[in-house]
């Protein structure tokens, strides 16, 4: 027998325990500052949901053992933290939240030992947030990651960056980031990119203001930042220079999947608000869930959730077999992002005139899901790198080269 | 020669004025308190912009002369209060708004004589405000209008109401309310509705609570109400006893069609800003408005905004024939209310990061807009109604009846 | 008051005598041969068709009055044009179909005198049809016109036209064909076109092989054709040389549109069958029409086909109007053959395993209306001309030039 | 490690050969005959290929190994029906089409050791061919099965059979049929029905006609029958009396998943027809394959077939493991049909007016899989089971019944 889909006992029980604990301690905080983290405390209410989530059992289960996670792999990660979308305060609460998350990946496959110490340690453990210093105001690195232009220039011991960014999120209150920066090349130049590690008090780095957004959730915000002559020590440095798109891909296509993981989560979340509602609401002479332009929308959104999920746990087995997974991970996070926006909306819209109001979630949960086709790469530019793949392989086919 | 789908000269430069008064008068004030009408000053704000329009000679376009209108028929107004839509504050500012606009309409079609004083005149001159009191919880009259369960009894010189509502737009602050109730037969009946006059502080009516929704420009808010014991004497009843569904009909298809050019406006302006942005932003090797995937966008927007607006303008000629225009009036607005979803929906991806933030007005328009797909009959009963009398059409044609 | 819908009488008798001329004569036709107009008998059976229009008085309601026909402009054409393609074989029997219908329409504005009697006056008269020698095989003018690459040389007294032709409509069996070919400027030029006028039988001419499409009911194919050496006097230019681009736009919007109407009484006519099947054909417990399902489609279809027709009436008033009515009419085409294909393909999955058969005749319009999303500009060359221009009219309005 | 999604060694090889195969000995003779498999020779050209097939080693891949097939689970079978699938006579090549691969997978279940003698064996050698006659003309058992009206009643030694069937595949030189009808309960009633074995030459058996449908491939077609008075001897039954709706939810689940696996086939050649075709074609300014709008076909087709991959590979596992898998098999289905369909339509207007032509095969394509949204259950009744069964859970969930 070739395939099997199945989950360990392990990871069965623990999707059941993160399940329990998002509806008992997350759920309750999340309605009371209607799905604002802010609002909420910020990093106090993340404490204090992070040291639950520690007495729960389901803190980090991501991260290195060595560090106190579990270890997950990616295929194993898919149920867990789905379960934790089930708040938007979920990911905040289990420390399994953008950027950290991808963070603490990407640190594990490439930093030295001493880096693991300063920075993953503190970072896993949750003692402080993190920073992934990237996207950059127009002319620069956007939707376009080729366009970087934030420079790192030798200088004695080490480099001196200078540059902005913007869309940095958790960047407010953050302890460290990472930095990415061109020390080669020039702006539109595949390559030269290099990956730089700072404390957020380091001399030069100013988080100027809050972009803000439809999702209220994520802990520190989408800020903008200056970067002003900040020196970074040759040790410091995150792998090897010129080395950042290559380790860019390492933390990009996980990340896309654990967003679609914590996403899916919110999105069945609204999807059985809405099956709740037409189950019990009557009009028209009937249940609403026995009319069948409901039960039309009730099985698109069941088809849009069950394939979104069967395309995730394809990409998050190829990151596990060592692939890329280039297109496995942008088609699961195309269709995933658009998918959930569309099983919102007809959450919606069964709910008629409550489902836009905020004795529901649902509008929350929309505006917290629409940026996603944005974020982590537009729909248009995975479709443009899907495409650019799909006519190659054909050519290669055909012509041999 | 047949058609003519031209406008007359002073239709034109009307909404010349009107684009001109939005754009220097009312836009600076719903940027300034990002849309949200109340954080704007409510009634004050719309009392300061009714004077400025009124100046301006673009108040109440829609108001019998006699008071102090225009007194512009269903063609001429589509237009205009397009153009009014550029701002979410614009229908407050010409007093063209929901529910208000309708109420006129309507009472200019029934009223009596001395209700016409009483009433319509300190509303159409924005004196006062008003609420259309029809919408009721479940397992009242929401989606399906036959569901009605206020009632309404005799009693000496007149009738006895009770019975709770929700969605009652412009409760809060309004000077009198046209209340619908049942009086005869029972639920679920189609039949037996009457319409009644109340100034809001007659004893008995209450309004309870706002029922916050993502729409902020609707001055008074949607709210729940009740009505104990209300009295209302026969004088103020509005029209003939049990005619109320058949008055509801002379408002509603009129009401349908305002709404779609109001909200046409604000889908124009989602397209705008989204037009000027990929027109100037670079990226990817050019500007974005020369890129396909962005192109496309462009043209749907286009498609989908010049379909709605044929709809709207065949559906208003066909209300002043004088025909109740049931299938032209449901098509334009399901067409319409989904069509500037999309339109805005695409506008915000266009514009990326950007798009989903508050730097920009785009999320605060979907949210606007979002709701219309619901407000005056969800697309699916719009939808109902119109496969029903397809049918019957296409049976009669068949069969003779 | 500003806007007139409505027809004249005599346009709206036209209309039921022309569908009353469908049913009775040409469907039975057309339904006999499966709509196939070649097994039908080709141009014998549209002699005779012809004929009988003739006799009706509803043949070529178009053509010039001077010629015999009725003169009508573009939009009394569109309801007459949909009453005749509720027939696939409508458009030729009424002698309304392509190439003919935009060949008349053309030579009406620019052929010069002799070449009215010469040309034209058979033309309208159904005489002989003719060809319109425009598209080309790869690398040449397909769906970018600009590509022209069939060269005429000046020699003594006219022109010598040497290239390849292919999707000729029409050109087995025509009478003479208007060939667009490149005296000036080389391929990928906006301009130096000439169009020329050549009999059928003129030396050098030859029509090669049918491509054989999904669309069967126009007369004469679409051929694959080679121009060799082929001479034209210089009194059968058609206008001014190296003017025919601008020809080309006199003659592409209206036939545009006039494909816009045959097509939409194909999409109405597929609409019917399907709504007289659900309105009839029991299951689940009921009739189908009364499904929520079903109910959305046949709302769906009713809301496309309304949608069509007001772009179409507003193309064609702008038409009427002088204007090239460029955006107009790829807006209502590039709508309309997206909306008739949906429309066709709800009708079909609404009448199940017999909307595939060929006991209906559903899957015959399928395949007959499929093309027209690529035939006179692929929707994506619409789109990409529609938001050329709407981003440069955002650009004329923010910079003023 | 919890998922894994490789597939065995040999199951590769298998797939290499099929493709091999299908490009080499059947490609050919579909495209010389245009995909018309009685035009190719119906059960001749069948043999023919069976041989060939079966010297490739290609033969009955799903068969039972005492049969002489190989014994495929449904996981192993999704990959090589898809390659055999690359040209639409493969399934009949293969002896893997409907409905013969169906009825091979239930006889297998369900047979006695008899019937597995008689029937089973020259089935799944290819000695003969099968039908499966359940669905009815109206208003019988069509969309909705338990409608069911053939009926069977006891007679001495056996049973007495009358009715008529519908859309019968395979039934014009089938060997034998298996013939569902009513054997307790009345029509609409859910259950009470029997399967029943007879050779095609019984008496009473006639096939009255083909329904002529838009596919092409299906050797035998899809036949209307009767069944006057046929006598089923009892050893004959096939499994227990009244047992039959049981037995057809064994074949359904696991044809449909065939269905969807050779129909992937197609859609997978269709996209790459377009992919050779934008690669290689030049126009406005570049290959095609470069422009935007192509790249978002091109994509949104990749998408499309990495999801339905994705929930086939999912229902072919549920069904593995024992499960009925009614949800995953509806859904994998139902956006199987859908996304087929869209794949084939982009493709097509990828090639432009090639696309629509005969000198590509996608036209013929597009009618061959059009018709799979309506066989084996319409998307709408896929869709009501889903969703039926979705708040179903959601209530269980709820009030824990």
């Amino acid at each position: 027998m070739s395939i099997d889909l199945s989950y360990r006992p392990e990871v069965v029980e623990l999707v059941a325990k993160t399940e329990a604990f998002i509806a008992e301690h997350v759920l309750p905080v999340e309605n009371e500052f209607h799905g604002d983290i802010t609002a909420a405390g910020g990093d106090d209410i993340r404490r204090e949901l992070n040291a639950k989530a520690r007495e729960a059992g389901v803190f980090a289960p991501h991260a290195p053992v060595e560090f106190g996670g579990l270890g997950l792999d990616m295929s194993d990660r898919a149920p867990v933290f789905e379960a934790a979308g089930g708040s938007t305060f979920g990911p905040v609460a289990l420390h399994i939240g953008a950027p950290d998350e991808g963070n603490v990946h990407m640190l594990a496959h490439i930093a030295d030992d001493r880096q693991r110490q300063l920075y993953l340690a503190p970072l896993a453990s949750g003692e402080v947030r993190s920073g992934f210093a990237m996207t950059e105001p127009s002319p620069g690195a956007g939707a376009d990651p080729n366009a970087l232009n934030t420079l790192a220039v030798r200088v004695d011991g080490g480099w001196k960056i200078n540059g902005r960014k913007r869309f940095i999120t958790g960047a407010d209150g953050a302890g460290f980031f990472i930095i990415m920066a061109r020390t080669s090349g020039a702006a539109g130049d595949r390559g030269g990119a290099t990956m730089f590690l700072a404390p957020a008090d380091r001399e030069g780095i100013s988080v100027d203001r809050h972009v803000h957004t439809t999702d209220k959730s994520m802990i520190g915000g989408h800020c903008e930042m200056t970067f002003t002559d900040v020196f970074v020590p040759d040790e410091d440095v995150l792998g090897a220079v010129d080395e950042g798109y290559r380790y860019a891909q390492v933390r990009l296509g996980p990340a896309r999947m654990t967003h679609v993981m914590r996403w899916m989560g919110s999105a069945v979340r609204a999807h059985r608000v809405a099956l709740d509602y037409v189950d019990q609401r009557e009009g028209f002479g009937g249940r609403l869930g026995d009319l069948g332009m409901i039960q039309q929308m009730v099985a698109d959104n069941e088809i849009d959730l069950a394939a979104a999920r069967s395309l995730l746990v394809r990409a998050c087995w190829e990151l596990d077999q060592g692939s890329h997974a280039s297109d496995a991970t942008s088609i699961a996070k195309t269709f995933g992002a658009e998918a959930f926006t569309r099983v919102v909306d007809r959450s919606i819209q069964m709910c008629g005139g409550l489902g836009v109001s905020e004795d529901f979630p649902l509008t929350r949960l929309a505006n917290e899901l629409r940026p996603f086709r944005i974020y982590d790469g537009p729909s248009e530019v995975h479709r443009w790198a899907i495409s650019k793949r799909a006519v190659g392989r054909a050519r290669k086919t055909r012509t041999g080269n």
